[in-house]
């Protein structure tokens, strides 16, 4: 076997596999597998027994639909079988439609929507600089190799990480873009006439443009990224044909998302001088493809050896323990002083400064609202991480949200580093795709949003956030908290820390008076829902409130002395809803139905809690721009107002 | 007065209105004014006495931060009065902290959220050139100019409307970017080193870099824009100093988003020959600023005349009032087959090419998924728009799903074409920030979302929506529309037609019974919600039910002939809600507390309607790749399965 043939072993699996599911893109895959076949058998750094290995050089699939590509590939390493290929996007198998890294060893990440491979891409490549400059750029010299497709290419996310790789010079990170222009819609010329040469060494990328079907220009290219003395990111822009290899549909976009038609399938398999049978591989092409696989496990053992002997230095096993293990136990907490309010985004600000002693891996930023993000201590005390210092942990991201975000994924999935970042709660609008795609891939990422309601004032509707924290609650695995002040903001933000999922945290721009409870009860904000003033009656009215409002919530209740009035903090409806039926029930008693909402937000969801018939305070249009205090009593936030509102309601019930 | 202390006089204001409001950003506004001003003075088209004329040029000011310039400027135009400037940022004042277009005249788009004013500013470019191509490109010679700062180029949002504009060879765009380096974190080059020179023209711009405050230079800059014989979109990178003019603070971040210190004010105005006292407009400065009102009035009058011979042509006239009017009356209707299930997304692309005929002016495509979201029918009849034919309508937006949608939002705001856009629902993510900028604005976008559950299958979670309906129908003033069946359709198609708001309409990918209904009934789904199915006796169940799941709720009832059953297609919660009182009841009866929704998405939100004690058969969790048979079973969508869900339920209140 020789690597041509081995490749069109490889092809043949793509074509299978399509075909037997009667669902898939074999076009792209076919004209990418020259490149990813001669990385995967030459020079992608990985251990053949362990798909887990820390050192290994990173693989992503940008271009998700490709996903027969890796899968092919990944039965010739070793971790899926044949039958895995059998059921490709099946129920339940290890070869879904777009590659998941929850379901395949070998799968870094999951990709599919478009750009966002390559955007977190970006965060890969930052937390290996950063474990290289805290550990030794011997230890963590791991590149990470991006493929993808004319679609990635487009995607706003893309191009926007990639200025940002660009600025910081991430040399340890490799583009290949398959330029086989051709996309579900036809030519590629229908919409795009970009000089990307132009384009990314405007962005400070290498840029090399190499025939990708010629294995001796691709092998250049790939040794060029190997090789030393390089300073920035490096494309590889190769142009392909879609469809490479097959008998007649070579070029056609007909082969973009749809299996060949069966004598196309045929005759293609024919002229790659394949067997005619299904899923064909034979041991020689498996041999051919694991030629240096000896090579890469003496190289595996060797870094081992390697880590072995500097883990006998105490201070650097001390800080690799403490990078790769999730221990909070010692984290120290903030007293604030009780008399004076703190806005939530200032305690957010507080504990991250805090936080960046106490956790080296903690690493992130904001998206250029660090001044009112309240992450410029943080910033102060760790510095940017730049070209020139690796080792910092400061992002300044520029207004870069979504690539942020991706970014931030990235990094979680690399491992050995803690991600936040940081924006308006608006403006969690832009980066959503990224936001969602962390909880399907539960992706610890601590998403700082700030400004959470009307309250902002001045900046107007565009800034308010209206409808933010409702639609975030929506996304499955995504954990949404607005906590009322600043000692539950540190609780949060602890939750969000040992969680396994992401998290966004919702700050107040105004200041929110510090909630008179003890800090033992305060602790509860950690279960999504907990009882912070009640009355030694059996209480009639429930007032439910999150945020800012919890305050309001106590004001109401102030005014209603003549009823006995609960209020309820409810900062994480999802850590609230998993919590015992009994603990639900104690602070939320079924029987108790007269249940009062109040969130500066939209009320469309906070039924499921008060019913149908309970009163929902919120915000259910656009704001405007003024001072808040005339929001406040324009939209009916005063305590006068709220309780009023209370008793219409009970008296029409 | 000459240029220069008109100048002052503006940045007078500009600190005025900032230091009065407390709030606000003096410094971006400074920087820019040369520009603006020269811009605003000599080459902006536009009628002194009308901001809506037609054939007007558009500014746009995608810094919308900096609203003090334009609010400025509009006082000098006379639009706004001196005590709208001393109400800036106070509630119900035309002078909002970000430009609102339904506040204030002269305002062409709202801005604020970054990068988006760019963007719509190439559905503005798309807009003229192709009723230039209509009605002749000597009534529509309109430019776009856009003003923009750092921030704004960062967004990705911009790079990818800038790609997509290069590439259509908008030569009646021009981008002016206020190049002042400095950010609310500080110095841009904490997280930006691009050559923004090489990458527009990557994008296929062409490119000017001047000084921003030599007038010379912006003066030839301008009129190399207004040249003929240019055929490409026009970049103006003016490098300018942040707080220009002020008297210590020159070049400070400090000035980004907050006032000139007193003293600092008092200085600056002393350095900038101002006199001492609060919103100083003299005669002279405004007199100076209106130098060419006469020449612009009489170029108004001339238009006016020349459109007026124009319309004596009856085809001219006709084909005009076509665009600029809606009348809908004359839309035929598409009769499908009854008997022959059709995918709602089929149905969708039917009617869009029966409409390519019946409206001239209906202008749009999709982000690249042109076979699956079903324009391609569309798209063949009328042509794709580019560079050489823009009298075509199909755009073929690439993978640019955020771009599309804002550059819709602009083709709406220019007026005369009636713009939509599709994707992939799952990839409302993606584009959601402008459409919920479109809402703000009350636009009439029509958004096309195909592939609206699991039951795309194959693709996967990050494919499969489970959260989106839900989420977007949180977005006030959106509509959220998911028909039943190609008939339901077509009535919510003409519905989101005639709504001057945006619409998202939600298809299936798998095909659909076409209900049993007439077609009168149907007609109802223009009121958001109606009853399909009854029981002769009084209902004691009713489900509720939205796009495909309103068969599956019929197939359940038939599973449950010993109940009395009633079935409501829900397909537009807002219009429903918006229904009269009595309808409303007539459809729901309020007594009737036995509510079970079904719907292949989120359960959260669906409260609203069933009560917290009513069943919500839904889907909390995402997906997995398998065809949707196989997931439908596995999520409890099959009739017998919900059957049984629902006698658990009644057997259990």
């Amino acid at each position: 076997m020789n690597d041509i043939q081995t490749i069109n072993v490889l092809k043949g699996l793509v074509i299978d596999g399509v075909s037997k599911a009667n669902s898939g893109h074999p076009g792209g895959a076919m004209s990418s597998m020259d490149f990813a076949y001669l990385l995967f058998s030459e020079y992608l750094k990985f251990d053949p027994d362990n798909p887990g290995w820390l050192g290994r050089d990173r693989f992503i699939l940008s271009a998700g639909h490709e996903s027969m590509l890796i899968y092919s590939l990944l039965q010739h390493v070793g971790w899926l079988e044949m039958d895995d290929l059998k059921k490709f996007r099946q129920l339940h198998s290890r070869t879904p439609g777009h590659p998941e890294n929850y379901m395949t060893p070998g799968v870094e990440c999951t990709t599919g929507p478009l750009g966002q491979g390559a955007a977190m891409s970006v965060g890969f490549a930052i937390a290996a600089r950063h474990l290289g400059a805290k550990f030794g750029t011997e230890v963590f010299k791991q590149k990470t190799w991006v493929l993808m497709g004319d679609g990635c290419m487009q995607e706003g996310v893309t191009l926007g990480a990639a200025s940002l790789a660009g600025h910081l010079k991430l040399d340890n990170l490799v583009w290949f873009y398959d330029r086989n222009k051709i996309q579900i819609s036809g030519q590629i010329d229908r919409s795009v006439s970009d000089d990307y040469q132009k384009i990314f060494e405007g962005f400070g990328w290498d840029v090399l443009e190499v025939d990708g079907h010629d294995h001796s220009k691709l092998r250049e290219a790939m040794d060029h990224a190997q090789s030393t003395g390089r300073t920035q990111p490096l494309l590889i822009i190769g142009d392909t044909t879609m469809a490479k290899g097959a008998f007649s549909m070579e070029g056609s976009h007909k082969t973009h998302g749809a299996p060949l038609p069966p004598e196309e399938k045929a005759k293609t398999k024919e002229k790659m001088g394949l067997k005619d049978e299904e899923f064909y591989a034979p041991e020689d092409s498996i041999n051919h493809f694991r030629r240096n696989f000896d090579k890469l496990r003496s190289e595996v053992k060797q870094w081992h050896a390697m880590l072995d002997e500097k883990m006998k230095d105490e201070g650097f096993s001390e800080l690799y323990r403490q990078c790769f293990e999730s221990d909070f136990s010692h984290l120290k907490d903030i007293a604030w002083d009780r008399s004076k309010p703190v806005a939530t985004r200032n305690a957010f600000g507080d504990v991250l400064e805090s936080w960046a002693d106490q956790l080296p891996n903690l690493m992130g930023g904001s998206a250029d609202l660090e001044p009112s993000n309240m992450t410029g201590a943080f910033a102060k005390k760790v510095g940017d991480f730049d070209r020139d210092h690796h080792g910092n942990r400061n992002l300044a991201f520029g207004v870069r949200e979504f690539p942020m975000s991706a970014i931030c994924n990235g990094m979680a999935l690399h491992g050995g580093v803690i991600p936040f970042d940081a924006t308006f709660l608006s403006f969690a609008d832009y980066s959503r795709p990224a936001l969602r795609l962390g909880a399907i891939q539960k992706v610890r990422v601590i998403h700082e949003f700030t400004h959470d309601s009307f309250y902002l004032g001045e900046d107007g509707p565009t800034h308010q956030p209206v409808e933010h924290v409702m639609s975030l609650r929506l996304i499955p695995d995504f954990l949404v908290m607005r906590p009322a002040d600043a000692f539950e903001t540190q609780v949060l933000m602890k939750t969000a820390l040992v969680e396994k999922r992401p998290s966004a945290i919702c700050l107040s721009r105004q200041k929110l008076p510090i909630l008179d409870i003890d800090l033992d009860t305060v602790q509860n904000a950690g279960r999504g829902a907990y009882v912070v003033q009640d009355t030694e009656a059996e209480p009639n009215v429930i007032l439910i409130a999150t945020g800012a409002e919890v305050a309001l919530a106590r004001a109401t209740a102030a005014e209603l002395t003549d009823l006995n009035v609960r209020v309820v903090s409810m900062p994480c409806w999802k850590i609230f809803d998993e919590q015992p039926q009994e603990y639900r029930d104690e602070v939320l008693p079924p029987r108790m139905v007269k249940r009062v909402s109040i969130e500066a937000g939209v009320t469309l969801g906070w039924q499921k809690y008060t019913g149908s018939m309970g009163l929902n305070i919120g915000f259910d249009q656009y704001g405007h721009s003024a001072p808040a205090g005339d929001l406040e009593k324009l939209y009916g936030f005063t305590p006068d107002q709220t309780a009023k509102k209370v008793r219409d309601w009970l008296a029409q019930i």
